[in-house]
């Protein structure tokens, strides 16, 4: 059995001593730092860490004194987490249901830090699989006209959930910057091209058109510009003149499936930062 | 020792028969294919072929017949390549230097199908190094106002080597379209960065503000479109958020070391046939 | 929709003008070849190739016609497949689930060509989703004394599913040299190393025990010599000194999966020849 | 102009606070930690650490008083180098050139942290290009009954040059155990294959007889037991059944130069721990 650990993303202004600041705190308490990971942006100025500690006391304590020691003596923005809260996430697909399965079956697996709360879909294709792997199945269609409506009850069902997180798994539609900012929680989306190239719809058509010899998929934190969000992940594989399109979207479907667990699981695991559109990933 | 080969790069429209109307023309002949690839494109309707054999009548006598036979007979444009010719190839290059000493070494060792005519370049830094590889060493400067008399005197260099090739190893000065024109052979270039991300100059800076996740290098075919043109070959390689932009440009030196050289190896060994702004590459 | 095509893997003595006679052959019959690939192994003097082609005739005779024509005239070994022939595969499984959930949802996602016979297991923890898949489930338990009375009864359900594929996704124990007689069709197997590094059992372990920088999977052919047969696919994944065993079992999933999967999908679509213990991949 | 720093790599028994006692004693006698990077081995229950930072004293007296603070408080093993020395490196070859050039020339272009200080070669045949890039070249041959003899003199001529790392660059001679410890300094090899699997002579020719999918190189230290010292770094390449040991060679070439490049940049950049015959490396 693990013991119970607080895990602490620091990010703020750099300033000598935070290591030994963050490190002492922590020691002084009697609590032992299992793994420590920090950077420096010397052009931003920024300092980032990741500290992950086992507390001697109470767990929601000291948990709750770190934060406060972070913000108030060091000055620095901190997000603190326990290893023994397994954070909700929001599933949602539309039809297409390679990274839907492969999301499930990693959950499943116990590989994901996390547990799927819900998902939530604007077609009914994969209801029938969603309830034989037990997961309450959430049916919102979208039209252009009734766009803002779909959204407001899609909210309303994260919320009732309890997610802390949602994943589009290949959802099909553009969440509207509102959607974003209800929500009130980050949401990974992934992208089936090595952005900044072929972002936009139909990007393995581009890839073909252009004639590209690697194919990509990259995951990113949705963000109200399309396509434009911190990258938190990318992967890509080699193609050559013999794949048509449906080969490109075959050998795609292995690196979106990949390259999205690895978002969520990375972010599960409270290891990536957001600054100035990109990511620190601790990993 | 190897028998002398003929390779032919064929393409044209479609039509039954092709793969057994070259094969038959060449065995009839009592010659011997030692390596035959074919490719359609179902979409353009066109037929590609690289096909290889050793003739058994005078080798001179039986690519000008071939030659013949492919454009007569099946209509088909072909390019007829012997193994015995070593190409000639003019390499570009400005001050940055390891695509300049990774090529010439090749070259030296044997790895490459044709032998290096000179050095052309718009810097006096590597004259002295382009010495001691026993290579001609071309200066011809290049300012705004004398780029056209520079790029007519570059013409002439070239010629005058009887160069089949010129290789733009990290050469920072655009080609005109004149110039590509009036070269009268191919133009291979080497990109810092995974086109079509990332055109244009600075790459890897454009990289590191964006956040990516992998960078990358691309070989094409110089055309007036600049970075646009028929990609050879492609490579990436995975950076993290403590690499600095200085990382990135040692990264990227590998990557464009390797990615050029196969650019340049597929070239002379007679392996790409060019279409629609792409490329096929029989490798 | 496609037309149905014909597909041989020829191989055989190298003499002169095989690819002529074999295009000829196909050409006056007034088929059109789509696809023909072609390798020589000079050291062992075998000539291979992989040709497919839509047929003029009624296909069951064109075929036939082919196989006589190959053997009889040219002197070939050919394995003549139909592409609307859909190969049955019967999957062996134990407690591990990974390539299990995967292989079947690459079945029913139409990646492969061919269907899902059934599930042979050792163990019952999957017969519950075998049943949600609807793949007919078997157990067959294996123990020391009773392997093989069990070996008999999975040949048996073997031959009553008509599979013409065995394929093992981790089944965790060695099939016999008699199995593999007695089965009468080909099996392929996915160890967890790059072989021919940490063959045997417990890679994972070997591989964190010696220190490698990272860790692979091959799949391949069975054959009486464990982890010594044909090898058909390989991959591998970064590790570093962060990644305790559990880190490399997680990591070494994905490329379980993925190098199963393309190994049975280049089995299905007829690409693989196998010789001297070695294969031959037309992809 | 980048600060001066120390660079420690420590190791020892693990035992609570230790991030917490480096941290502060460098803060409080004033310095600036700019990179810490730790690991627990928790089998082995050895902590390691690589910190670096700009001292604010002297800096051989900080150095100074570090070392004895880690072994003497800390009880711990502590490496103390200082970011302007450059170490001296000597470089083993024998007639096989890529590695040779390829070493030489990351070492001009500035990317290694450190210099070349000599060539030893048991051949004459790289002496004019060494001579040509301006360093030292020493020619000792080796035959069975002269080993001993020969390696005195190398050991003679390494201790000369004041070399604190010897590499080899396809070095083809093996080096004795009694080498290896009147050296008195690392020894890094390149090994032309994935270790542990085609150890000894011969790699590419033993990958193609197996048949292998993936070829490969390792960089490692040099130990008694020949290619089973602790592995620094590995990478592979794809290879197919077109390939013949010639393309093996090539291929594995361009594996050979990157992989060993990089075990000596994070030797010289002191990102390098050894425990157990295996590595930790902070990259």
């Amino acid at each position: 059995m693990k013991s119970p650990t607080i895990i602490a993303l620091l990010h703020g202004p750099d300033q000598p001593g935070l290591v030994s600041r963050v490190s002492s705190w922590i020691f002084l308490r009697g609590s032992n730092i299992v793994h420590a990971d920090q950077h420096e942006d010397p052009e931003a100025g920024i300092f980032f860490q990741r500290v992950e500690w086992i507390p001697s006391g109470q767990i929601d304590e000291e948990a709750a004194a770190f934060e406060k020691f972070a913000s108030q003596e060091l000055g620095m923005t901190a997000q603190v987490a326990q290893s023994t809260h397994r954070p909700k996430v929001a599933l949602f697909v539309s039809k297409i249901d390679h990274c839907f399965h492969d999301t499930i079956l990693r959950f499943r697996s116990g590989e994901m830090a996390g547990e799927l709360a819900c998902v939530v879909s604007n077609h009914q294709d994969l209801a029938e699989d969603a309830a034989r792997y037990g997961i309450p199945f959430h049916h919102v269609p979208v039209t252009k006209t009734t766009k803002a409506e779909a959204e407001a009850e899609q909210i309303r069902i994260v919320h009732a959930s309890g997610a802390d997180l949602i994943v589009m798994a290949r959802y099909m539609q553009v969440l509207s910057e509102s959607f974003l900012e209800k929500a009130g929680c980050p949401v990974i989306n992934i992208h089936h091209s090595f952005l900044p190239a072929f972002a936009g719809g139909k990007p393995y058509h581009q890839a073909h058109m252009r004639g590209v010899k690697l194919i990509g998929a990259t995951a990113h934190y949705a963000t109200a510009d399309l396509d434009e969000g911190p990258i938190i992940h990318q992967d890509v594989t080699r193609i050559n003149h013999r794949n048509a399109i449906p080969d490109l979207i075959r050998k795609g479907r292995d690196l979106e499936k990949s390259v999205f667990a690895q978002a969520i699981r990375l972010h599960l695991d409270n290891r990536i930062l957001v600054y100035n559109n990109k990511t620190v990933v601790f990993d």
